[in-house]
């Protein structure tokens, strides 16, 4: 895994002021385009040109069960996480219909589901094991099915790379995630479990103080051996988890763009940040999920999300819902006329 | 003026239902979408049919000049009303970069500025008088002329509608008018200047300060006889605003969605709403803008943007910045598969 010690990219600091420049001179008070100004210059920043693109997108979902669904975590059967892999395959689901609409790239990469759901087309088979190991038992995952995860989400990011792709998404499915993404958060920041887990999928209250038990046994159980941010999301997390992990850290390595989604893949980014720090500056923030743990994530990282929608779907849905939000910055950025190209009077008090 | 007593329309309530349980059914955890789910069903019900779309947009943009610039309440020069009508003409400023980006009609209705534009391409002159009258000295508008915005606002709805459009967008263009807006949302809501007078285009807080005792000045001469919206309009309002008013009441008595803008599109759904009870229904709130004034209005009308990107443009350029959202909504609405269509599991707890 000598690869996550490659050194973490710094944004262009010039292109950022040629920037910030142009947000100065186009035809509109100083400042009036809000978010959508500091948007198109972080872009810049990013992407090393004053003028900054989100026109080419990339999407990768990565899917794969959790051993943990076997306390009884999910309002969902774990069948799902196979059944939806073959719904983004038909084109059905959220996030494929998202991908369709915004002329994105859509790729699934299954990393190891309890079944099988065999070749479909647009789901890269990269089968680790047949879920992870419930967590509440023993560790997740294995030195060699980390490294095996973290090097997927890695991967997925070159060949959106190479494929000339401007921005990178990467998104998530696998029944019982967000138990793994709340035990993972807990373990890098300390908190309680009753007070950062949430419904996922749409537990009711007896099954959100299940999942907050569980979390808390299974931290009893690892806390004492995690002695890093890579320990926690070994006994902790899962191979998507882990993945979104891998991806963001190739992201800040290679100089480029993620948008992050939302709970779980918050806290792929937090365990990335803390893994290799500096790859903060390399995600955009989509959307504030309604489940609790999000802001203590955001918070942690100090990320204002782009939009506030009450989303909790996953599949990289918020990530791509930003996207127009991104486009239109990088259109105003790209596109207005200056004060002195149209002979527009500036400011005079 | 007897087209303001036309009927207001009423949402379809079978539609509404029909859209509902459709949202049940997605291959989603119900509710998962959050905004998305709920703006594809009130879009629904305002369309009256379970597959609403908001893929055809037109937006207008009303310009004109304000007479109480003359009291030193803007930090730009008034020239830059038709310097603005120029650029927006030749596809310079943020709402033509917006229109064209998301391939939406776009026209700018002049309604009186000091210095006539001449004729431009994509410019309807339908001039009032060269501005309103300085409303800090005497009304804003003389009947006449109140009657005519209106009217300018019902015949750009009618415009769009013929047509084709599924989705109106009223924009405001005219130095000066966040006065004016503070000055009639005061009147409407009793609020005192001070807590909703704002930095507009740029004010210092000398400028907010001024622009405070300027709208109670105009309170304290107008206040005693203005005893309804309409009054409060033609005394304190402008030619862009009351065509804004004009146009929120076309839309709601032609079964035709509205997004309304920032604040000074917010003043006049206000306006709208107390003239013709119950034309809200028929308006969709794109965002949050900076302006204090913004929040009574939105907490007046129980509206919850569905952006908050700490913009204050106007040029219908936040309510344009939403499209993409709402179409996103439909998409996902009309477009996802089923629970049985594509063999997914529902929920088991």
């Amino acid at each position: 895994m000598d690869w996550l010690n490659l050194p973490i990219a710094q944004p262009d600091a010039k292109a950022r002021r040629a920037a910030e420049d142009r947000q100065q001179n186009l035809t509109k008070p100083p400042g009036a385009l809000g978010r959508l100004e500091s948007l198109a210059i972080e872009l810049a920043a990013l992407q090393g040109t004053p003028l900054p693109k989100a026109d080419r997108v990339h999407v990768t979902v990565f899917a794969a069960d959790h051993g943990v669904v076997a306390e009884g975590v999910s309002a969902f059967p774990q069948a799902v996480t196979t059944e939806m892999i073959r719904n983004f395959a038909r084109g059905g689901a959220a996030i494929s219909v998202l991908a369709r609409t915004l002329d994105a790239t859509l790729e699934v990469v299954d990393l190891g589901t309890v079944t099988d759901p065999g070749p479909l087309d647009g789901v890269l088979s990269k089968r680790i094991a047949p879920g992870t190991e419930n967590f509440a038992e023993g560790p997740a995952m294995s030195e060699a099915e980390l490294n095996a995860a973290l090097e997927a989400g890695r991967a997925a990011v070159l060949r959106a790379k190479q494929a000339g792709a401007q921005i990178f998404i990467g998104g998530e499915m696998g029944i019982g995630n967000t138990t793994a993404a709340t035990a993972l958060l807990c373990a890098l920041q300390d908190c309680d479990p009753a007070n950062v887990s949430g419904p996922g999928t749409g537990l009711d209250a007896a099954g959100v103080a299940r999942k907050a038990i569980t979390v808390r046994r299974a931290l009893a159980r690892h806390k004492p051996g995690i002695t890093s941010a890579r320990e926690a999301l070994r006994c902790l997390g899962g191979f998507e988890i882990a993945a979104l992990v891998g991806s963001y850290i190739a992201c800040a390595q290679s100089r480029f763009v993620a948008i992050v989604d939302g709970f779980v893949a918050g806290s792929a980014a937090l365990c990335a940040e803390r893994l290799c720090p500096g790859v903060r500056p390399w995600l955009f923030f989509s959307h504030t999920s309604t489940e609790p743990g999000h802001r203590v994530i955001l918070a942690a990282l100090n990320a204002e999300p782009i939009l506030d929608l009450q989303m909790r779907l996953g599949e990289a849905s918020g990530a791509a819902v930003s996207v127009p939000i991104l486009r239109l910055a990088c259109a105003l950025h790209n596109g207005m006329a200056t004060f002195a190209e149209a002979g527009v009077s500036k400011k005079s008090q």
